[in-house]
């Protein structure tokens, strides 16, 4: 057996107990996954997912980080190449170094996996490598391991995906038209077209230009363009906005400064200065467009990207290299907050990698601004000990009901259910120790298991 | 029931038996309360505590930022408000959605007032609203009700309320002077003189002259009127003075120089830097006067105070919208520690809104210079896992004899026994743990557990 | 009797349980101590160590900052005193303040060595006192308390030493001539030749051109000059060399800017940035050479040394007062890390006082980078809690094969047994809680325990 029924439970058996109950409420709830990085085109197309290798070790830079910090090769992993050779090699390095993932999430959301879609019950090593590749491979040409097989199965009622306003969304509309019932939705992130250092701004933004018939290189049609294009998404069922800057600054320009600003940034003549600003500024600008057209908005700040210069060099973003930096929300947000801050019907959703936050900025911000929420712990610490953290020094000050219950994040679809799971165990193992303490009762941690699982996300980001 | 007898003690049997044990020594002791923010007057006057929204919600920023936090607007809760209009309503409103603060201090605070005070059983609620409501208005009109009925029955042995140096002090004359046994004590906060940004500094610095015959004009005068009201605030008990600054910033500038810049920022000229580096100077020109006089230094920086710029061009300061920033304190302090740090007969306490200091400055610092030592967790840290985390981090390092027991810091006079009952339980817990772990004799513990509930918070206040 | 044997294990009895079979695997391996600042010279010599004051008090900052800062005089404990006068007194003052050391890790180790090693059931105390001190005294005029004795009796299979390029190693000569059997090896800690800041750094440099007879008034003979003594070090077993710099930060200058920046540093003519900028190139250099001849390299940064400027114009150096600051890794490291981050060939230990720094910076830097490994929780956080907060904050990301056991780092030899005890039991319980809460398996946790006493510390260490 590769998990256990009390798996992450408190150990102590009267807490379990009221764990395990806790649990029971919530654990057959429908799945939302409002946001991540799962591909409408699965969905659209419903072709067989590859092989185990592509399925579970080439996507998942959780996992390939660590092998690479323990010196495995990116080339052996075939990371990076479009034609793989030997997927059976691949996946054979991989189980010979599963035990470097002993005391990780990675672990816990791969043996959920394992054991609960592919019936496996021995742990992944050397000797079970080809066991596990040849069962998975097996599965995987099933029809009940197709895409949408996969969605239904995992009591998927919502899932988000993470796209570009330079994306036509066909995938998504074909998912409309046809006759599968599923809410898959796209989520507005405009990096590419909003923040300076993007690779390919400038054409981006004339790109945007082009696909919205606005002039995207004048301010003012720059932004009709975006309001346009968040149109286009909401129209596809689309109710939130991400924002991934490397810090939370915020700033609010007169009109006229924002339109040189823009000139600047545009033209390429722009400083690493005047380029934060102006993503500073399109965070102000997205609130106040998000007010209009009521997109909850996602704000993802503090990671510093492709850290590793040799790495980026040969193989571009999104390989593992992404290191947090200390993060400022209480100065950076306040020219945002300023402006809307008290605004009711808009929803901003803090998110941060920078553990030290919690308790001294996040929670006393959520736990006055009517417009703020915390996002679930994210990426590094989207991990038992990581939630237990953000519980213990958020609820204090913000309450549970400033908190929009759990993100997954993924690009890994399989492993959805299993990062879901870990989380409702996780807030109900937290709930427990609560009651056991008589520090809440009983019947309230069962309505607020409920509200974590399911409830606040719907309510949050308007699902 | 609305609080359990075990509450906040661990769920492991073994352990909870050490807490009940260490509790029982502690339960009856007096509460002595060093800091905090009630008011004389009302012990002065002794008139009945007005209605339960007037007691309970709209002074408390705790309760009215939650539910701000929330969406229910300020003028439904009618605060700033002069004259009350429905109080029934707006406790209804409280009411209603008090289930926001689970798992919040907030929610342990008020449950022991309203069954220990008021001898209610049933949940506060919409339902029970106004049950509530009824029977607190009620109980408030009888004679043991009255503030000094409630001071003996609370077993308070000291109270120190927190003054300006241009109040009068006239309550606490009063009280001195009347028949009643209390030691209600003032305690000297010279923010609205030592602050340029203190709205009015100059006019306060003028009014300061005015009271003490000094000329205050002048650095020399203006000192001397410092040192004279303290003197005067002596005279009637108060054994410390407490500092609010936006940074632990020290300076340690010569006597022309710290001249030169008081008459710079009295006209008004100074700017941002000069009137930090004004208040950097008074902390140091604080820590002389204490060497004199006797008095305990209190600092408690690192709040951003008044961040929600609406809220606070309506109604004012402190209406929960203070929000914590980072705080260095091993550079800041240097300039005082270089003076004054080996002193064995100052003391000073610090205090904290950036946990992530605990260990990494505060613990060390305290753990090493004779004049230093930790206060409690503060503010949004008054909490059971805020105090914790306190003593997880600091006692390693520091020791628990660096450290002062507990204070209230409350306006909420009704809170204060529930806060101290928390703090001493979750005192007992940790200490438990220590005790179970086997890392401390159970007769130590017991020691010690007298000492964090009674004996430091005496001996550092020298109360 | 002082120690318990289920000390610093979980209070659950389950997950004691496994904590005991857990610990009963390792309590009996050989203890390697990779980094300390234990002396050969004691070894060289073997002669009897002198009184329990010189012992335990003096040599050990740890005490006496503990006993300073609640106001006992360093010349009462007769610090810095070439000549004692009555070691009974000074450890009649410890004893009677050794209850500040309740719940600190000084007393763990403390009476682990007074039961462990000297037999003592009673705790210390004023009435213990000298029955301790003739105890002590006595024991320690035995052949069985020698130092060589002493380190086979704590089953030492490796002590590293840290120490100077200019020192002449011939005590560590002298033990690799004697008929002993034991590795007593040299680290390299270069600080006081390539920290502009040290004490006659420019001195430094001459003599260290005097034993290398290379010209280190040049860039490239002084480079010579440190390679050469590496590889003194070298041939009498050194495997590791250690940096403690006041930041962790890492330059990638050109020959020529740096050759010009080593001239003005030698002149003394470099300012603070200067200073700090050589300091941040040299670890680049000390990198580059550790890829050419295989030493382990180790960063302690994040130390404000000498806060206390009385004290230290008394003392001088390492009398308590050095305390940590906020450390940044993510950029700091970048210069280094874009050079040599993906060597496989090379060990970078990186050590923080620091705790946010775990989750935030650290534990994605290990997770990601070839090089790069956690040392363990250092100084004021070679604790208990602070242990648990490092497994806890790191393991997720970084998992536990990125760590490298533990290191006593102590001046204290008597010690050594009882830090490395405390490290295996704090281990085996955060193990024993995994298993508990069926996150690890017993026979992965069984494995993990001993990579975590004996295993990783002699792999990344090369010993």
């Amino acid at each position: 057996m590769l998990i256990h029924p009390d798996r992450l439970f408190p150990a102590e058996p009267g807490a379990r107990q009221i764990a395990r109950r806790l649990y029971e409420r919530v654990r057959k709830l429908p799945i939302i996954s409002p946001h991540g990085h799962t591909q409408a085109e699965w969905f659209a197309r419903n072709e067989p997912f590859p092989d185990p290798a592509k399925l579970f070790v080439q996507p998942d830079h959780y996992i390939y980080r660590m092998l690479y910090s323990q010196g495995v090769l990116l080339e052996d992993l075939e990371i990076g190449q479009s034609e793989p050779k030997d997927s059976r090699r691949v996946w054979r390095i991989f189980a010979s170094h599963y035990y470097l993932f002993r005391g990780t999430p990675t672990r816990l959301w791969l043996d959920f996996a394992f054991q609960e879609l592919f019936g496996l019950q021995d742990r992944l090593s050397e000797e079970t490598a080809d066991l596990y590749f040849d069962t998975i491979s097996a599965k995987l040409g099933t029809a009940e391991f197709l895409p949408r097989a996969l969605y239904q199965r995992f009591n998927l009622e919502v899932l988000a995906t993470t796209d570009s306003p330079l994306d036509g969304l066909a995938d998504h509309r074909a998912i409309r038209e046809s006759n599968w019932k599923a809410r898959i939705l796209p989520t507005f992130r405009p990096d590419p077209v909003v923040d300076p250092e993007f690779g390919g701004f400038a054409e981006n933004v004339a790109k945007l230009g082009g696909t919205t018939k606005e002039d995207t290189s004048a301010w003012s049609g720059y932004l009709k363009a975006l309001g346009q294009t968040r149109l286009r998404f909401r129209e596809l069922g689309c109710t939130a906005t991400d924002h991934g800057h490397p810090t939370a600054r915020t700033a609010d320009l007169s009109m006229a400064e924002a339109a040189k600003l823009f000139d600047r940034v545009l033209a390429g003549d722009a400083d690493a200065q005047q380029q934060e600003l102006f993503r500073a500024q399109m965070l102000t600008e997205m609130a106040r467009m998000s007010l209009e057209d009521g997109l909850v908005m996602q704000i993802h700040p503090g990671s510093v990207r492709n850290h590793n210069r040799k790495l980026y060099e040969r193989y571009g973003r999104d390989v593992g290299a992404d290191i947090p930096a200390a993060t400022n929300y209480v100065e950076a947000l306040r020219p945002l907050l300023d402006r809307f801050g008290n605004e009711r019907d808009l929803t901003i959703i803090l998110f941060t990698l920078d553990e030290s936050t919690y308790s001294r900025e996040l929670a006393p911000l959520a736990g006055h601004y009517p417009c703020l929420r915390l996002g679930p712990p994210w990426w590094f610490h989207d991990s038992p000990e990581g939630m237990r953290r953000f519980r213990e020094r958020a609820t204090e000050t913000a309450g549970f009901y400033n908190t929009v219950g759990f993100n997954d994040d993924t690009r890994a679809f399989l492993s959805i259910p299993g990062r879901h799971d870990v989380a409702r165990r996780v807030d109900c193992a937290f709930l427990a120790r609560l009651v056991a303490e008589h520090r809440l009762d009983e019947d309230e941690a069962m309505e607020l298991a409920h509200d974590l699982s399911y409830g606040l996300v719907k309510e949050a980001y308007k699902l």
